[in-house]
């Protein structure tokens, strides 16, 4: 069975196609060796050609073609699938669904077949995710029309965030807000941390443990995991709020906003597109968006790049405190993502100093990371023989955890 | 040496008189006996009478007498304190300075001498801290026509949080909007705190503790304290933000404004003067913004005055974890404030399963405090035998801080 997992920009289609098959819950089920292929379409509607890219096993492929819509666009990715000389799959009716990565459904909470209402409700949600919701609505509705036997699955970011207790969901605002305009921490990354969660168990033996899995990337989010459950999250209504991003604040006081009004002379939208575009690790530089520059700048001695690193691991290192005293304790740290699986810079200045937790990194495991797990995909612990509380980097997948909600939403 | 130290409000005018004479940092000066008399002035400005008290040693006294601003209600504070028959005061010059426990001066952080710089810093401030600086700058400026010889000294509520490291002042935002707006992450109740600060060394007999400060009251913030000084806080830019507030809402995702503007058809400003007078406990219990009636309906069954008891627990927590991993460790928490002071219910919940942290409450302790403390004015510890980390209640006294700052300010 297979299922194309989708990740949608509004000029772009990143996809995988992963098979499904067989009971997924053995622990001899590889991910990685579910991937059979890959790709991904630019510049979607741009009035010249667009660049198409697929990768099925050895084969790679780069086509140019006009592309004036995602529904072309996954017309061009069926083809290249199903191609008699290079393709993985012989009809495109193999293909069981579309999942969709999709982030932001509000009163939908979950993994849901895309139907009027689904759609209604990520609408309602535009204005919360201005950046991701309206390109998902416009491709899903192309796509329903373009191929309508081909179910498409919609699975959100914010699922895995559901067990969240509520007493850890609600923001002190005024009653109503939250029946009447969904107003709560909802959370993102849900399949990123999703998959640490299953993978985590599955690493420790244990099913039961008390962690805090760090998505450290683009855009970053920690989320604590205890028996297997999201129990906190650190985005809250949007995918703004929470630790700084690559060019978006993070957590900032809405009561400021009044007096950078009056200041600047800017509209409320002016300001907000601000602080989502120019602020973050970007804002804090004055150089990059990007960890990679800033920690080179930092390491020249550029102060502002210093100060921005130092930023972004304070707000870590606050988060995660709050989680440990929320779970009561710890037994895991994972870093994944780009800076998570990438930088051991910040994973050595996350754990500095917490020894009087159980959290001792080793500093050769850390730094001697990536050469040592390339027998491991990328995984491996990092914690000091002495440390109660176990390290560890795992890359994380995304698209297995859409793959596998998928197949359960459309009930095979 | 007196000082008269002056809490405002719009239409009010509350006072302490306190001789901060002699060496103040002698282990034998009791701050409780350096109180001479307090009073208050209510509906200033009213069209009627307004209701004029104090309290000198055993003497109180209620007038009643048209008060039309804070200059004449100041005029009749003094009138009262050099009264020949119940006065303590001889004559009026007597009085060294008025020292104003001000909130926000933006730039101007510290305590100073008010003049027309320092009157300006905080009008830049008027839309951070709406309901506080106009109606002290009102006042200041009133004053200084008034009683030109009298010194008029601002003890900012920010000046406690200076020492705070700049990772953890910073906001991600825009470069240039710290410069330019005075864009950080401020704090307030400085006064309780560093009050705090002082008598916990007293309490520890060592200075090098790591502490933090629960000040929970009508508005409440935690803070960090290290070697004496503040190291993190959870307001951040205006007053608003942090722990969820009697009627406040606390920190909060900005970028669920536009949504909110869209779909209630209200303004910024409207949603954001909601998010200030309607939030909070307020919003959460649907009932009252005062803890007190919160708890009783709670423990009568009240699900919504469960959720914002539970709600305002969770957020303490939160942000405790965060200053203790801030800090690398923790040797003693202190509750102060009306709630901190008073609700055992408060601190057994923020202190709850934390043993692995070597937090533990003695229950008997904490639910006897209030008896047991009679004699050491309301101060006791309430850690159990095997505790690691020492938990206090502590009552704050914000004005003696003030009037001790305010003596330092005039050079004596």
């Amino acid at each position: 069975m297979l299922i194309l997992v989708a990740n949608l920009g509004s000029t772009s289609f990143k996809y995988k196609l992963l098979d499904v098959s067989g009971d997924l819950q053995s622990p001899d089920v590889r991910p990685d060796a579910r991937v059979l292929a890959r790709g991904a379409v630019e510049r979607i509607g741009d009035a010249s050609t667009s660049r198409c890219e697929v990768t099925i096993g050895e084969y790679h492929e780069v086509s140019e073609m006009p592309v004036p819509d995602h529904g072309v666009a996954v017309q061009a990715c069926l083809d290249q699938l199903t191609d008699p000389q290079h393709g993985c799959v012989k009809d495109a009716s193999e293909v069981a669904a579309i999942g969709f990565k999709a982030v932001h459904g509000g009163r939908k909470s979950g993994t849901f077949l895309v139907d009027d209402d689904l759609l209604e409700a990520m609408a309602e949600m535009n204005a919360a995710a201005p950046a991701h919701n309206p390109p998902y609505i416009a491709a899903m509705k192309l796509l329903r029309e373009r191929f309508p036997d081909l179910p498409l699955v919609a699975a959100f970011e914010t699922e895995f965030h559901d067990t969240i207790p509520e007493a850890r969901r609600l923001y002190a605002v005024p009653q109503g807000w939250r029946d009447d305009y969904q107003v709560q921490k909802w959370g993102f990354h849900g399949a990123s941390h999703r998959y640490i969660a299953e993978r985590v168990a599955d690493l420790l033996g244990r099913n039961d443990a008390r962690v805090i899995s760090c998505h450290l990337g683009g855009s970053s989010s920690l989320t604590a995991i205890q028996n297997g459950q999201s129990v906190m999250t650190t985005m809250g209504m949007t995918p703004q709020t929470g630790l700084p991003q690559n060019n978006r604040v993070g957590d900032f006081d809405p009561f400021a906003l009044p007096l950078l009004i009056e200041r600047t002379g800017k509209s409320l939208d002016e300001l907000l597109t601000a602080l989502a575009h120019e602020g973050g690790l970007k804002g804090l530089s004055d150089r990059s968006s990007d960890l990679r520059d800033i920690e080179a700048a930092a390491a020249e001695g550029d102060e502002k790049s210093k100060l921005a690193l130092s930023v972004f691991v304070e707000e870590i290192r606050r988060h995660l405190g709050g989680m440990m005293v929320a779970m009561g304790g710890l037994d895991a740290i994972v870093f994944t993502g780009g800076i998570g699986e990438n930088s051991e810079v910040v994973r050595e200045a996350v754990c500095d100093q917490l020894q009087s937790f159980g959290i001792e990194l080793d500093s050769d495991r850390n730094v001697n990371h990536r050469e040592q797990a390339k027998q491991s995909g990328g995984e491996g612990s990092l914690q000091s023989e002495s440390s109660q509380v176990q390290i560890w980097v795992i890359p994380t997948n995304e698209e297995w955890i859409v793959a596998k909600r998928a197949k359960q939403a459309i009930g095979q």
